[in-house]
């Protein structure tokens, strides 16, 4: 599986000339979105069936600046799973040099439309073979 | 009635050193909203009795760069009502200075939550009154 | 010459369960630079030779919502250009139906790093003659 | 000192119908340029004389979701700070119910324009006395 590609736009730099920050949280979001799609985990299919998966945790660190232009590449990983919530790290390095840019991680867990906590495992098995498939591949 | 009052973010700003254009047509919905409310129309009140007010058109024409830390005003009016469609126009400015930053409009309408045009006129007369009272003061 | 292709993320949705009109403002930017970089104007090297080239205008007319994981494609033309101010349209449909989803337009002008106006025609030739060359095709 | 205080905007909302959780992240960087006005180090000023302040780390912990037009306080605290790097704590509640909603963390370096490390207590005095002060209080 390769990694999730982005260009860094200009309407995501800030007046130091290097990208937001927080940009970085939201390509991390498209790279995860990106990442579940391969594995069988469409994420508008689950939303449309009543699930949402907000965002427990996130963190990130920076290690070289990303500039306009730029284009990244994006390689999320499931690191944690357990039926209920979901871990993975990032790993956003650039296209051309290789150069490490940033390390992240993200938590989740799934609600249903009444926002109660759903177990994947006993509500929706199909996403929880897709998940502890690629956990045990790691 | 006063103006609704933003400070320029630094997160708001691009590699130019300015304020990046797009986030005025964010402004200008933040100043829409609470504008609305001053008028007796709560915005999340009426999401939750089931209408949506999309954007139908947008203009802005920038008349002086807006920097990180600055504050402005912004004034939006209603310039058009039919009790379908509402238009207003925004008129930015510098707090300090008042210097002008940029005029823009904005063109709405009112939806039900099958995607229906409501008119406001027939289904919510106290929204609708609230429009054309501050239509005629104009 | 194709034309810009994107792919509507969930962090450009918002509660309305669409695309955030602000983001196609965004957008336009986005296949600007692309658009400018086919004819040969790269942004990063003119922003580098020490130019800015500010938006003075833009408008957008929503046509049909663009919803989370719809892709689209943006297609930019210049309009107008006397040397001086550059206008470009754009035309925002989806990929995979061909439906109208926006009808925008922008206005720039070319500033050195004093803020003065820059004359291409006169100061940078090469970039002029890229857009002139792209306007008479028209 | 109080805390730095702000209402949750329409545009920040995604369609799960709560606020994108990157958006905590540039309300942290809002929150740490006013607590550092606040302690007599003016962003802005900071930038004018030649230094920028690059985010290396950032994670926040979401504990109960923000909604559109809700209200929060962002509590930023100096944790660390060694004349070099500096770290502070976030804390966000709901002005209305106190209820917490999220807890961060940043670090961040000092640079000069060639994009060198400053150290602050020899390159700049006065911020450092100001940083150090305030975490002697902690």
């Amino acid at each position: 599986m390769n990694s999730y590609e982005h260009q860094a736009q200009y309407y995501e730099t800030d007046q130091m000339g290097i990208i937001h920050h927080s940009n970085y949280i939201r390509w991390m979001e498209s790279a995860r979105i990106w990442y579940m799609s391969q594995l069988g985990v469409d994420y508008r299919t689950m939303e449309e069936s009543g699930i949402i998966s907000p965002v427990l945790e996130v963190s990130s660190q920076y290690k070289s600046m990303v500039r306009f232009g730029d284009t990244v590449l994006i390689e999320p990983e499931i690191t944690k799973y357990n039926g209920v919530t979901l871990e993975l790290s990032y790993r956003i390095t650039d296209k051309e040099s290789g150069e490490l840019k940033m390390l992240g991680k993200s938590k989740h867990c799934f609600l249903d439309s009444s926002g109660k906590i759903v177990s994947l495992k006993k509500s929706y098995p199909e996403y929880d073979r897709a998940f502890m498939a690629k956990l045990k591949r790691v």
